[in-house]
C-alpha cells in the first residue's frame, strides 16, 4: 500500500500549497495515513433532485446531516454544490476536508448530450476553505470539449492556488450506448482523459466487461488484457491513469444490497484502487446503519476486515 | 417562529455586510421582526407589457406608485427591474429596501425553451442603494444551465459587495409538462436548486399535487411524503430548502379571488414558509384596496389575524 | 410642457454629467428650452444602402451635409452611425450635440430574426465629443434578449461617463406579423421595454390601431384603453413609458406627403409626446425644402402654428 | 487630383499618429505625393492555397520576393497575413509600408455563408511595423453582423494606437446571386459598409453593371444614376464614400489580359478612384514583367500614359 | 543541410527568447546540431484511449516511460498533453525540451467536423518549464476558422514569452474526402496555413499523390508540379512552407513495417524535410527494440546511413 509521502512524490509539478492540501485529505479520518481514502459526496439533491435524495432518511434534508456523517464517519472528505457548503462551512470549519464541486447538472430538461453548469468558482472555494475542486465532465457528449476547456481553465487556477482537483469522469451522451457509458474500455479511456486534464484524484464509476468501441476491442483482445473479473478492471483501470500514478477512486452508483458493496470494496482494494466516492448508499438510510455501514468498507480499505 | 438572529445564523458563510443587508429586510415594515415578509414585485411591465400591467389601475403606469404602495403597506422590500428602480430610487432613498431584477424577459416572442437577458449588474444594485439582486431561472428549459452558470458568477459578485441574493426559480421550458410546472416534486426540485445556487432567498409559485416525473413519483408514493394540502406541500417545498435553513417565499400568480389568496397566504404561514411575493394582486387595483388587502395577510403572517 | 428642469428630475439616479449632455440637447437648437425635441437621424446609409438613401438629393452622399442641415435647421441633435460622425466630428465641433449609433444592421441578407452588429463605443462616443449614443434594439426577434443584454452592458458604461442613451425600440422578427410591428400594443410594450432598459430617450414608430397579441387585447378593450386616434395612441405610448416620466420620440418612416408628416407632428405633441426623429423626409429632398419642412415641424412643436 | 495633405484633411477625428502612417503610405513609392496608390496584396496563399498563388511563377513561394517585388516596383505599400510578414519584417523593415491582414478564409471547406478567422491583432501589426491593419468583410453572409462587430472593435483598438484601417468589403454569401456579388448597388452599399464602420482606406472589387436588389433597381433607375460605364461605377462607388471623403481602391481579380487591367485601370482613374491593389496579376509573372506590368499601371495613374 | 544559425536567421520577427527555445531543440540529442529533429509525441492516450496506446507495450502506461524514451534514444524534444508532461516535468527537469500538447481531442464522440479542447495554456507551458507548445488545426473542418482564431491567440502569448509555436496541421472534417486528408495539394495547404498562421515548426502528414480540389488539379497539372515520388511531395511541401523558411517535420501515422518508415525518413531528408515526429512506431515496442528503431532513423537523418 501507497504511504502518503510516496502518494506526494507523483505530483511533482503541483506547488507545497496543493500538496499539502491532498496531504490533508490523506491524513484525515478514519482512513488517515492508509493511503486509502472515502469521500462523502452530496450531489445528489441538484442532481436528481431534493425527494429523490432525501426523503428515504429525512434527516438528510438538513446540510448539517452530511457535515456530521462525514466527521463522525471519518470520511476523508466531504464534498458538495455551493448551497450544501455554504450552509455549514461556518459551523464545522476545520473539521472535515471539503471539495467544493463547481459544476453541476439537473434532470428537469433531459438531454442526449448533456453538459453541466458552472455553479462555483476557484474563489468559492477558497473562502469557504475547501481543500479542493470537484469538477464533473461527461466523455461521449458533444458538449464534451467545452467542458475539457473549462476544466483546463479551473485546474490551472486551482493549481495557482494550491488546491486539489478531482475529476469526476462519467461517460455519457450520444457517442456511447448505455452499456458504453460503464463499459471497460470507455471507463479506462475516461479516466485516463481526468489524469491528462491534470486532475489529482480521478473518479470514475465501477466498471462492467462491456468493451464498447470496435477499435478497443481489438487491442483489448489481442493484448489478452485481462478485464474479467471486477479487480482485474479496477487494476486497468488504474494502470490507465498513468500506470497508479494519480489516485483513482470509484463511486458506488445507486443504492445495491450491502454485501455487494462490501464485495466493490473488496475488488477496488485488490485492485489497487484508492478508495470509493458513496453517496446514496451512504446517506439514505439511518445515520446509526451508515456509521455501521461506512466503517465496514473502512475496515475493508484499512486491511482489517477481510 | 423564527426569530431574526436565529435567520442570519443559518447563512454563516456570508460577510457582515450581507447579513447586514438581509436583516434590514427582516427588520423593515409591517412584519419587520417577524421573521415572515412581503415583497412587493413589479416586473410584470417587462414580462407582460405595460398595458396588460397596469391599465387595469392606470396611476400604476406611474413608477413612483409602487415605491409608495411598498412603503405605505409597509412591505419589506420592492423589487423591480432597472427602469422601475432608477425612476424613483432618489426620491425614495432609504424608505423602502430595494431588490434590483438583474434579468428579464418579454413575451413578444414565444420559445419552446425561455432564456432571460441580463438587464441589471451588482454595480447597478449598488449604486441605486439596494439590499439585494433577484435573478430568475427557469428549471426545465434547454437554456437552464445557462442561467445557473449566470446566476453563479452574478451570486459571487454580489456576496462580495455585501448584497442579498434573491432566486425566482420558475419551472418552464420543453422539459416539463404544463401541469409539470407547478407539481410538487418539480416545485420543490427547483426550491432546492436555487439554495444550491446560493441564494439567501427562494421564491417558487405556490405547488399543486401534481408529480410531474416518474422516478420522483416513485418516492413520494413509497416514502409517503405528505402533499395533499397546499399547507403540506409547503412545509415540503421549505424542507427541501435546506431543512428550513433558507427563507423560501411564494409567488401569488395571475388575479385570484382575495379569499383564495388568504386561505394560500394560512397555507404558506402554517407550512412554515417566510412570505409572499405579490404582484399584480396588489397593484391592480385601486390604492386603497391594495393597502387593505395587503394588510390582511400582513395580519395573518403576523397572527394577528387567524 | 414640460419644463425642461422638470424633465431632467425624472432622472434622479443619473450622474450630473447625464443630466448635463440631457440638458444640452434639450437647449440646443431652434426648439431648445421647449421641452420638445427633434433630431436628425442618418444611419441609411447603412440600414438600405448609400444609393436608397442619397440619391434622391444626391449632395447628401457627403456627411458634411448632415451637419449643415441638422445646424442650420436647429435640430437638437444629430444621430449618425461612426463613420459619418468620424467625417465631421472635427469640422462642426460643439455645433450640435451628436449622438453615436452604436450598432447597426444592413440589408444584404435578409433574416427572419434579426440582429444588429456592435460597430461603436462608448468610447468612440467620447472621443467624438458625442452627447449620447444610440441602440436599436428588435422585440419580436429571437435573437432579442442578446440585444437587452448588450444594450445594458452598453447603457451602463455610458451613464458612468455621463453620456446619454437613446434607445431605438423597433420590434421585428418572426413573433410577430406585419401588421404587428407596428401595433399599438407592441409598440406600447416595446416603448416600455427600452424604459425599463435604462433608455433617457426612447424612440418608437408611430403605432396603428391593429393589436397584435390576444392576451393584450383582452385588456384593451376591458378597460377601454382609447387607441382610436394617433393622439390617443401618441398618450398610451407616453403613459407606457413610466407615465411620461421618460422623454418618448416618434420616428417618421419613409417618406410620406408632407401633410401626412405635419398631421403626424400635431398628433404627438397633442399625445404629450416629445418630438421626432426624422431622418428620411428631411434629407431626401433639396435643403432649402428640408429646411422649410423642418421649419414647419418645428413650429408645430413650438406651438406658433397649430 | 487630391493633394496629400486635403486627403489627410478628410480624417478629423483620427490621432496624429494615424494621419502620420497614412501620409507614409501616400508619400511612398512610385506614386508617392500623387494622391493615387497601388498596394501588393498577397494573401492568395492562405485564401486559396500555395501551389495555386504560387506554382506559375514558383519563386513567389518565398516570402521575402513579394517584399522586393513590393520594393522595387514602387508599390505604395504590401498586406500580407502574418506569417508573411514575418518572414521579413525584419529584413525589409522600414523599406516599405506594411499592412497586416488580422483576418482570413481558406477554402478547404466550403461554405454557403463564409466567416473570417482572427489571425492576427493590433499588437501583431505594432511589432512588425505596420503602418495598418486590413480586414476582410463578407457583406451578404449570415455572419456578416459578427464580422462588422469584429472589425469594430480591431478599428477602434488600431485608431488608438495611431494604425491605418483598410477593409476588404467582399459582398459573398446566401444573401446574393453569385453576379449580385459585384453588382453595382452591392458594390457600392459595400463600400458604404466600410466606410461607416471606419475604414480609412476601402477595398472593393471592380462593380459591374448588374443590379441586385429589387428595392435598389427602382431607386437607380428613377434617379437615372448612370452605371453603364465602368468609370461612371466606379465614380458612383467613391460617391458612396462619403461622396469622395475615403479612399477608395480597387481589386483586380483574377488574372485578365494586360490590356484589360490597363482599361480598368484608366477607368478607376477616370472615375476618381484612388488607386488599385493588384496581387494574382503582379506575382504571378516573372519578375521582370511583374514590375513592366506595375509600371505601366502606375504610369496611368500619375497620367504619364493615356 | 541547413545550419543551427541559418535556421535560426529566418524567424527575424521573433524575439531572443523564441529563438533561444528553438536553438535548444535544435541543439539537443543525437542529432544536435544536425539542422534534422526528432520529436518524441505522446498524446495517443488522449487522442486514441489508454488501451490502444499503451497495451502493446504497457510499460507507457507509466508518464516516466516516455521522459526516458525521449532522453535515451536523443530526441530533440518531447510532446505531450498537460497531465504526461506534470507527471515527470520535476524528475526530469533540463533533461529533454519539452512541448506541451495545448489542445486535444478525444473519440468517446465521433463528429463529421472535429474541433479540439483547450486543455493546456502558455502559462502551464512557462511553469513546466517547456520550449514550447504544440497546437492542432482541422483544415476541412467546419470549426477550422475557430481553431485559427485560437492558435493565433495561443501563438501571440507564447511568443511574447519566448516559446517556441508548433502547430500540427491535420486536414479532417466534411470539406474533404477521406483520400483528401492527405492529398497533395491538401497537406501542401495545409502546412501552409501553419506557416500562415505563424508556426515556428509545422507538422503534416506524408503526402500521397492524390490531388483533391479540382482547382488545384488544374495548376498541379498545367505547371507540371513534380508530385508523383515521396521525395518530390516532401520537397512541394517544404517549398510551399516559405519555400523552405520555416522548419516543417512529418508525422509517422499508424505503426507500418520498419522498412517503410526508413524509406520515408529517406524521403523526408531527400526532399529537405527537416525531421520526424514519431510516436506509436517508437513507444509501441520494446524499449530496447525503440532505441535501435529510433537511432536507425537518426542515422538517416545524420547522413550516417543512406
Amino acid at each position: 500500500m501507497a504511504d502518503i509521502r510516496e502518494i506526494l512524490s507523483w505530483y511533482g509539478s503541483d506547488n507545497p500549497g496543493t500538496l499539502t492540501n491532498l496531504s490533508r485529505m490523506l491524513q484525515h479520518g478514519r482512513l488517515g495515513g492508509s493511503g486509502k481514502m472515502v469521500i462523502l459526496p452530496v450531489d445528489q439533491g441538484f442532481e436528481h433532485g431534493p425527494a429523490r435524495s432525501f426523503a428515504p432518511n429525512p434527516p438528510a434534508y438538513d446540510p448539517h446531516y452530511h457535515y456530521k456523517l462525514a466527521i463522525k464517519s471519518g470520511c476523508n472528505a466531504y464534498a458538495a454544490p455551493l448551497g450544501f457548503l455554504e450552509a455549514g462551512a461556518r459551523e464545522f470549519a476545520g473539521d472535515v476536508p471539503l471539495i467544493l464541486k463547481v459544476n453541476d447538472h439537473d434532470v428537469l430538461y433531459d438531454e442526449a448530450d448533456p453538459n453541466q453548469a458552472l455553479t462555483g468558482s476557484v474563489s468559492d472555494a477558497l473562502r469557504l476553505g475547501c481543500v479542493g475542486i470537484g469538477f464533473t465532465i461527461y466523455p461521449g457528449s458533444a458538449q464534451r470539449l467545452d467542458m475539457y476547456s473549462q476544466i483546463h481553465t479551473y485546474a490551472e487556477e486551482a493549481k495557482r492556488y494550491g488546491l486539489v482537483v478531482v475529476i469526476w469522469s462519467y461517460p455519457r451522451g450520444s457517442g456511447l450506448s448505455r452499456d458504453g457509458e460503464t463499459g471497460i474500455d470507455v471507463t479506462a479511456y475516461a479516466a485516463h482523459l481526468a489524469a491528462q486534464l491534470g486532475a489529482h484524484i480521478i473518479k470514475v464509476k465501477l466498471p462492467s466487461s462491456h468493451v464498447e468501441q470496435d477499435a478497443a476491442r481489438k487491442v483489448y483482445e489481442d493484448c489478452h488484457i485481462p478485464v474479467a473479473t471486477l479487480t482485474e478492471r479496477v487494476r486497468h483501470v488504474v494502470q490507465c491513469c498513468f500506470n497508479g500514478r494519480r489516485v483513482v477512486i470509484f463511486s458506488g452508483g445507486p443504492a445495491v444490497p450491502d454485501d455487494q458493496v462490501f464485495d466493490e470494496i473488496r475488488a477496488i482494494r485488490d485492485g489497487g484502487g484508492f478508495g470509493s466516492i458513496i453517496g446514496r448508499n451512504s446517506f439514505q438510510r439511518p445515520e446509526p446503519e451508515s456509521l455501521q455501514f461506512l466503517d465496514t468498507i473502512m475496515k475493508i480499505y484499512a486491511g482489517e476486515q477481510s
